[in-house]
């Protein structure tokens, strides 16, 4: 079925099932119906489908959505604040039983709401690994919380020997804490210094924004894995990695800007 | 059909048909296959179905969008500048005959934006009273016009005892007017002013924004009245209200902040 | 089935097929499920639809949408980022060849990307308006690229006279460029001295946000030329257009302000 045109030459990307440049959507509880089609036309480009935070808790169609995400080579994920949640009222355990029980097969490890203790965290990443394919996050939600890249490279080191597949790094639904100041702007200096770390292949940066995916596509290439993409951005995402947009068109060194007058 | 999780203790939740706690969405537009879709889900989460301003006039679906409305229990609202577009034309007999013939079951009745009078207003409440349901909205949508929690209570007082069921208060669908400054935060001396004089119950918070939203929960607790949420984020708000998102997660007192690092 | 109400006066609208008043949307690659939903609904409403930048290129939906659209009356539009990243590669040609192949009526010349000189902009304005209807697109994509009136007005002249149809004028997805400060302000001097002296009726003006097209309505009327409007947001456009919205409804002067109260 691939009658797509092929006039461009386009940069190199990595197909499914990917290690590298991830696309992680952030679904806050949309209906089966907007799963099934956005995931009909985009499934190539979808790898992880993250059920927000603790909606699926209260997804009625929880049972529906799994099996198309599954049908299509979708990885869905039981967001983290669920697991933090069941922590908080110890009942962790049943949390990921549920998970294994309606075939979940990936959940997040998170600890930036209920103030979880590290060993907590890691404990839970070990558990979860033994049934799930673990995402850890690193970071908190909250926007006055200091961040250091010697610190989340510490982490994210700690949560790979742990177990986890790769590490989401925090920035929220709203793109304006954690790897964004309070007005969505990238913090290059942390970035840089927790890549320089543990490098760019284990860390999923949560990009909302497409200010924010641009900026990632443009520093480290079309194969960066990017998160928290809402569920109707995947194809604008997708065309941003392969250069069809104008915040990341390859447009040649002097060529340009002196041009645009006639 | 509730195969649902149980694993959580959650907060007290009021059922439909609801007296408090009403979710109430705005509808901008969308098309039928979108009303379709988000109730089927979300139902039960659902209780006032609001078509913004005048969009009932130009939908050439009205009539579907009713009928599947009224099968999953959730009341229809006609939205208040189109009474107001009519009484400035002199047809607000008109509009109400229409909404009668339709079969709206929920009319709203404003003075924010054409000037209306006051005694015109209660006219209409007294009126709309006899064959529907009426929401009454305080509220000027002007940005710059001056905003009292005496005079809103006033008013809600009076809206009430001309026969308004319950009482919108203006946010606009973008959150930045009314109930909130400019800049979308919520106006803390003005809710505390008006809830003081006539309560929580009668009122319907405008609400369009996730940060506004997550103050009236943890303010008020899971019951409050919401309103003009978008139909995509009905899911979300609902696990706001019960604590299954990181801005209202229950975290103790002491427990959580200092226990962060390992 | 011409069953919705009449009882309000509506300022006169032009109808389709619009050489006036359109409504020009941006798809940002809806799934096709969304064009069937959105377009049933507002096919009277939908003059122009653009397969936003390169998105296209990368739909495999996109047959379908052609003949949807095609069936609802509506133009599809290839953005006029893809043809830029074509001219980039020396593949124009192949372009046009293919969107003439796949039967795309319409085509958006633009050179706010990729620093293409005037002068190939003009002759693939010439090129493509032998198979298509032309777009052309004034303005970078860059905020801090100088804007004046006097050199948009000259190059729209020299569009339309190379075969553009219509010109659109950059706001971007965004509305926050071209037509309007980093604020989504709209740059009235700006659009004066444009309007002064090309008039009104070539020109398509991006306006993304509601506030943009509340402006442009008050200041034009209802059948000024809009675009980059989502999909979502069409029904609401055409509310404002027709004065069912608080932001645009006709309130006579004098009568109102001073009778809000009772």
């Amino acid at each position: 079925m691939d009658n797509r045109p092929n006039f461009l030459r386009l940069p190199d990307r990595s197909v499914k099932p990917r290690t590298i440049g991830l696309t992680h959507v952030l679904d806050k509880g949309v209906p089966l119906l907007e799963v099934e089609s956005v995931t009909g036309k985009a499934n190539e480009y979808i790898d992880i489908w993250k059920l927000g935070w603790g909606t699926a808790y209260l997804d009625s169609e929880l049972s529906e959505k799994l099996d198309r995400l599954h049908e299509r080579g979708i990885q869905a994920c039981v967001g983290g604040t669920l697991l933090e949640a069941a922590w908080l009222q110890r009942r962790e355990a049943d949390c990921l039983d549920w998970a294994a029980e309606v075939g979940v097969p990936c959940v997040e490890v998170s600890n930036g709401a209920a103030g979880m203790p590290m060993r907590d965290k890691r404990r839970l990443i070990q558990e979860a690994a033994r049934r799930f394919v673990v995402i850890s996050e690193v970071g908190s939600k909250d926007p006055s919380a200091p961040v250091s890249a010697f610190e989340w490279a510490d982490e994210i080191a700690g949560d790979l020997e742990a177990g986890a597949r790769w590490v989401l790094t925090e920035g929220r639904e709203s793109g304006t804490v954690g790897l964004y100041s309070h007005d969505g702007r990238v913090r290059e200096d942390l970035v840089a210094g927790l890549v320089d770390r543990v490098g760019v292949a284990p860390v999923v940066f949560e990009a909302p924004r497409k200010e924010q995916q641009a900026w990632f596509v443009r520093r480290f290439g079309p194969n960066v894995s990017l998160g928290n993409v809402p569920p109707d951005e995947v194809i604008g995402l997708e065309s941003l990695r392969l250069g069809l947009r104008a915040d990341t068109l390859p447009v040649p060194e002097g060529v340009a800007k002196a041009q645009v007058r006639p």
